[in-house]
């Protein structure tokens, strides 16, 4: 994503009742946070937030979680999250690196949208779904490990779906045209990056997986 | 593939000193039928044998064995053959089904060329894919299974990722664009069916795995 400075961005954000400045101090103790039991799905890299408040307006009864560096696109979140009241969605300010000293055990499922696909073999090990991340997300799932990936970046995708699969993820579903695809695109929530791609004709590959 | 009635075709391919009619006669003595010790390759329908001849040529310290179950196919493969003199391939007249049958622990490697993709649920345990495939295959491979397989239709591509992995298949190669990739495409040896399809537009996948 381009960034721009964005005047007055981090005061905002760090003001906000909706965002998570010190994760780590809510280790194992996220459902308290969010009051109840209900299962907590986790977004790395949630941008503008489009699909994490939407996911949240449409299941009530699920936690949803968003985390992202940069305050220059947090703000965007936070914006349409003041006009709202959703008491189901946080939004942590953090580096995905340290996303295992956050939890402990606490997270349903993962969503990796649209993540950066750091084409360049030497910046292999910052993609979301390289080997350091895939043993540091081992320690966020509450039970069964569960990622849901999507995608416009066919090299990334292919990268993934091996790394996936190497470390011993099984797939319950694939696609390789979200768009084309009715039975998923049922309950499909786009985000902004996929809205624009997707119009401009890229192919939007998906995939969910477990162990 | 469309099939054709072509006179005489039958008991063409019956005389060809490079068809075997009776497979399991050889079962554990194909290595004493191409007379050394080489690896040996199968493609497992390999309709009119551009494959597989190309391959015999390129690669003479390989063995290549073709499955057909169509004469009106074989036809153009032996027609081929019987201008050339090859002594790294042989082509099996037989249904694939019944390929638990014909070997004993003798393959290094499968390939999967664009196959029926059987796209209706019903006919699921057709596709080479399948479980029950996968599991034939089990007692074909010398050593490490390992199948190569190259598609243009994304839902056969789509089920064989799931299938193969679900059965424990891990991934050496993935490619969404075989014909964007310049280090595959480096050793690529097209199909007929490849060739038009590729001409016409259609994105060609490719999966290289193993167990």
């Amino acid at each position: 994503m381009r960034l721009k400075n964005i005047k007055g961005a981090r005061g905002k954000v760090e003001v906000s009742s909706y965002v998570i400045l010190e994760p780590n101090k809510y280790k194992g103790k996220y459902h308290e946070l969010f009051n109840n039991n209900n299962p907590i799905r986790l977004e790395i890299g949630m941008g503008k937030g489009k699909f994490l408040i939407e996911s949240a307006k449409k299941y009530p009864d699920i936690n949803f979680l968003g985390i992202e560096k940069y305050d220059s696109v947090l703000i965007r979140a936070v914006e349409k999250l003041e006009e709202l009241d959703l008491p189901n969605i946080k939004l942590i300010k953090a580096d995905a690196f340290l996303i295992d000293t956050f939890f402990d055990k606490e997270i349903d499922l993962i969503y990796l949208n649209f993540s950066d696909p750091w084409p360049k073999k030497r910046h292999e090990k910052r993609r979301l779904t390289s080997l350091p991340f895939l043993e540091k997300y081992d320690y966020l799932f509450f039970k069964k490990p569960h990622i849901i990936m999507k995608t416009d970046n066919r090299h990334f995708f292919e990268y993934s779906i091996k790394s996936l699969t190497d470390y011993g993820y099984k797939i319950n579903s694939i696609s390789l045209d979200l768009y084309a695809d009715e039975e998923l695109l049922k309950d499909n929530i786009a985000t902004e990056y996929e809205e624009k791609f997707h119009s401009k004709g890229s192919k939007i590959y998906k995939i969910d997986v477990y162990k």
